[in-house]
């Protein structure tokens, strides 16, 4: 802390009210410095945190933290609110293993008032929150604070609708508009935003105006001016939406002028029924490569402070997102029925290619999770062939959408699940582990996951040319194997024999396939030799020569980057039993609590995941040390 | 057919444009009679249908069904679309077993473009239809048909939104307004609407005005002046929302007058760009009991068509919604932090006598399920004890805000999972048997189903003192057993031998106790005594006891309402397989497929499920004649 004059001698927010103006501004940078600083080593979310300095500066000295409850969409903006809420010296450790998460995190600090990793569930919280206060007579204010990208999602608009309704006082929504959330924004309302903003309110009515008189030509007369006359009623009054929806709009206000901010959340505070604020920010604000580029710096591995480039390993290997969105690109050059779906995943889910190319054929609809998967099953109902991507983590969200409307009406979509296991730093919100389980009770949806980058491949192309609701789930990171090119049809539902063995068989998921052959090389040398075999397909199974592998090998062990409860493993256990065998199994995967953050490695080390430890418990489980006599 | 004298003789929508119009209108009226005669015999949908038959004929003559698409949101406003696109006389079978379905159905008929039993789906699917359309450069419109009830979920903005950015053209988005969805609507869109409507303006804005200037007293008189302009404007302009988000607004229009709805439609095919066109409908529209009193003909039962009352068994015991809603309102006099939230099912959830007594404390939030997960949770972070009541199915629409607001962070969320299990004639949109398996992926949520009215009381009370998630789930229709009142905390954890017997143990989940017990005085005729237990949890497991069933009990069956993918079952599987035992288990519950409508006991007929059934296939079991030798 020695070259934070300020920050040094700042306890937390409880000494913000007796600083200057000029050591406030000077903390203010400093504690940009310090998230620049922390970032660069340990990776993070530095755009949303650099952008809301002053504003989180702004809440403490109005608001009291200890009475008021504040509730940051995501978590991942409050990087300061974490620094000036007693974490300065462990925010060194940011995302780090067993250090503080990159998220709010209630366990964590009791000023963090609501956690969240996954968007758009603030106004909902906080709306909780404020009701609880009212019927438990307890002080304060509820404030729920998010960004104009979380506000596209559907959960957003329901909280809003439920506020508006309840009408609750001491209830403040700060929209923190920074005209962009990961990728730059999509969706009608973010060009509401910005016309709200930019004042363009004349051009565009008289645009409208000429748009309208010629479709409606030949109308009434009377029937036109009076459309007219809506129009331009409408485009006057900025923040009508949410006037209409109930609230009190109050904006715009300069997200970076401290004293602005103030001011205006004590007038709100002289104010009753739910208020909405409308602040801009921006994005990387105080660090130019970020205010420049703030895309990847919405969350960034290492880089370097001063140029801003991350610190990649030289030589690694493309990541599945990668390898998925080239195969993609190539598949849909042969056939112009290929669309793709995110939910504003483009960079992330390797897209940014595919968008470039077939603009028309792309499809960011914003954070909208259950949107993206009953517009690729209409896509499909219409003769598409809609590839829907998601992370693991928020195809959670379109879960209902993906049962009623693609599973149970058979309709062809291609399921792309990327961040699919652990994913390390982003922790417990993110880890993309119940996929498996909750896909598999569903009927008639293909699950697989590919072993390497060929196979992925090989899998998308299989999935396009199915006519089947078709899963491949792939994980966060590097992946291994090679392309070589071209792409092969893969029989649904067969798995491979990677490498022969005896008495004992390996039936490894995805990436385990690999770490599978790993642990063969341990167990060689103590003198086991497992079959290895590429579990390809979770379902449907590759019956025959489960069958086969069954009655040639005692042992069966399961691998996967996902949950015990109900996932392959699991449906190896139903299958044995329902067959009435009397192999043994032993599962490895991720048991039945929640993981924190940390490097996926060493996650798997404290789940014992790694090849060592795999190994060491094949061999004790051969030896049968436990094995028990049944009833 | 032969009381209807157009009817009969109108093949389908091909033959309307040939109708006088004396004839439409005698058409329209057989067809509201033929939805009635039909529906008091078969129960169903019938004041959502009954409200749009006009709306119907004028989509059926303006839009060509066979190039054009129209999407019916949930899909059971659609009886008379079923009537006119070649389904005049199977309409009689109308949720009958193996009948044709109440709700849309791709499977069923060409003509139903887009199935659905979830509400809010359509302005998704119908977009993704617009957008392959366009791509592929077929012909035709697109239509999304929406009630005022579905607009409220997260999802029907998400659509908006997209559609909105996207500015297609041909694409319409029908608001089909009644003013009540299936209780009278909540939310601040309906307040919005029912503005539009009433043409209350003025008065608003004036009491709004008188608001503004107490709130604000004291801010400078420009500040004022500014806000009053801001109301004012919004407030003039219907439709303002949609207008902002992009769409062209017609309305309100007569949704019973078919010559105005035809002629709206024909001027509307000739604008361009997204637009909403609000029509106002009378739901039950043309039978007094229904229009006399909506809520209730929402979807009915079997009913008198003279009275409308509907025809109740004689002597019936309370359904599970109603002893839970008892139980409930019991529990919440005692102590006052106990909340409940539904999405819009307060009568089937058998809330409606704890809305009456505690109006504070109880929030329907509309049809909004991810809200109404992290609204609980807010509320249970501020000390409160939220009741969360879902029907299984709609569960999944809130399962990533299970997982992420309330499970991850440990808010003590009681989640009362109402229509568990199969639900009969609603079928597979409705039924509800994911959810043992995706909340059993997840970890720290305590998954329960009481044998018996009294034990649903004891679980909930039980649920209330234990300070973590808990999940209760309880099927549709009559409850088992009698209230002997009172409460009794059960151990979390605990199971219960119901019944002593030998060699077979049967683990039976919720209602599947009872049949358990008539299992087992077939199987006892047959020299066969198992052991009855009732698995009250599904997790955390009653290990001790099931350690010791299974070193008494070579044989252990499982019976639950659920899918047998990852189901309780499957745990079990999981867990002999984990401990090594030579257990053999048979388990019944939900194959891996999609089960079609009908009544429930036809349902478990076609599954196997019966007493009769199950105690046969229980006796070849036992008898060994599938066992094979194991590798």
């Amino acid at each position: 802390m020695k070259n934070y004059t300020v920050l040094s001698r700042v306890r937390d927010f409880r000494d913000l009210k007796e600083l200057s103006e000029e050591d406030t501004q000077t903390l203010i940078s400093e504690i940009r410095d310090y998230i620049i600083d922390v970032t660069s080593k340990n990776g993070g979310h530095i755009g949303p945190s650099l952008g809301v300095v002053e504003l989180t500066v702004a809440l403490l000295k109005v608001f009291n933290p200890e009475v008021d409850r504040i509730v940051w969409d995501i978590g991942h903006q409050a990087y300061s609110w974490k620094i000036l809420t007693g974490r300065k010296e462990q925010f060194r450790t940011l995302r780090q293993y067993k250090g503080i998460s990159g998220f709010l995190k209630r366990k964590e600090s009791p000023y963090d008032h609501f956690g969240a990793g996954h968007s758009s569930t603030s106004i909902s919280a906080a709306l909780g929150m404020r009701k609880a206060k009212d019927l438990s007579g307890k002080e304060g204010w509820t404030v729920a604070v998010i960004g104009d990208g979380a506000m596209t999602a559907g959960q957003a608009f329901e909280g809003l609708n439920h506020a508006g309704w309840l009408d609750p006082d001491r209830f403040i929504v700060i929209l923190n508009d920074n005209q962009i959330s990961i990728s730059p924004n999509v969706g009608a309302l973010y060009t509401y935003f910005n016309r709200i903003i930019t004042n363009e309110v004349f051009q565009k009515s008289r645009q409208k105006l000429k748009d309208i008189i010629k479709t409606v030509f030949g109308e009434s007369g009377a029937k036109i001016a009076r459309k007219l006359e809506e129009y331009i009623k409408g485009l006057f009054a900025p923040g009508v939406i949410f006037e209409e929806l109930g609230f009190t709009y109050v904006g715009t206000i300069d997200g970076h002028n401290l004293a602005e901010l103030e001011k205006t959340l004590e007038n709100v505070k002289k104010m009753r029924g739910p208020i909405i604020v409308h602040v801009l920010t921006q994005k990387g604000k105080g660090y130019v490569p970020a205010e420049e580029n703030p895309t990847p710096f919405h969350g960034i591995s290492p880089f370097d402070k001063i140029t801003g480039v991350p610190i990649k390993k030289v030589g690694a290997p493309p990541s599945w997102s990668k390898v998925f969105g080239r195969a993609l690109v190539e598949l849909a050059e042969r056939d112009s029925r290929i669309v793709a779906i995110t939910p504003a995943m483009k960079e992330g889910s390797g897209l940014t290619e595919f968008a470039e190319k077939f603009p028309d054929r792309f499809f960011d609809v914003g954070i909208a999770e259950q949107h993206a998967a009953t517009f690729a099953a209409g896509l499909a109902a219409e003769g598409m062939k809609p590839v829907l991507s998601y992370y693991s983590t928020f195809l959670q969200r379109g879960y209902d959408q993906v049962i009623h409307d693609i599973a149970l009406q058979g309709l062809p979509v291609v399921i792309a699940i990327d961040r699919a296991g652990l994913v390390g730093e982003d922790g417990p919100t993110h880890h993309g582990v119940y996929d498996i389980s909750f896909l598999r009770a569903v009927p008639d949806i293909v699950i697989s996951a590919p072993k390497d980058r060929q196979e992925l491949r090989n899998l998308l192309y299989t999935a396009l040319n199915s006519d089947k609701v078709f899963a491949i789930r792939y994980p966060r990171g590097s992946a291994v194997g090679e392309e070589t090119g071209g792409f092969e049809e893969i029989t649904i539902g067969s798995w491979e024999v990677v490498d022969e063995g005896k008495e004992l068989a390996i039936l490894a998921v995805g990436k385990y396939v690999s770490r599978a052959l790993e642990v063969k090389k341990i167990l060689k040398k103590k003198g086991l030799n497992p079959t290895v075999v590429n579990a390809r397909f979770i379902r449907p199974f590759d019956e025959e020569l489960l069958k086969e592998l069954l009655s040639g090998h005692h042992y069966v062990i399961t691998m996967e980057d996902g949950a015990l409860n109900g996932g392959f493993g699991s449906a190896v256990a139903e299958y044995i039993m329902d067959s009435r065998l009397s192999n043994e199994l032993l599962r490895f995967g991720i048991p039945d609590r929640f993981i924190q953050h940390g490097k996926i490695n060493q996650l798997e080390e404290e789940l014992g995941l790694l090849p060592q430890h795999i190994s060491e418990k094949i061999r004790a489980f051969v030896s049968k040390p436990d094995y028990k006599a049944a009833g």
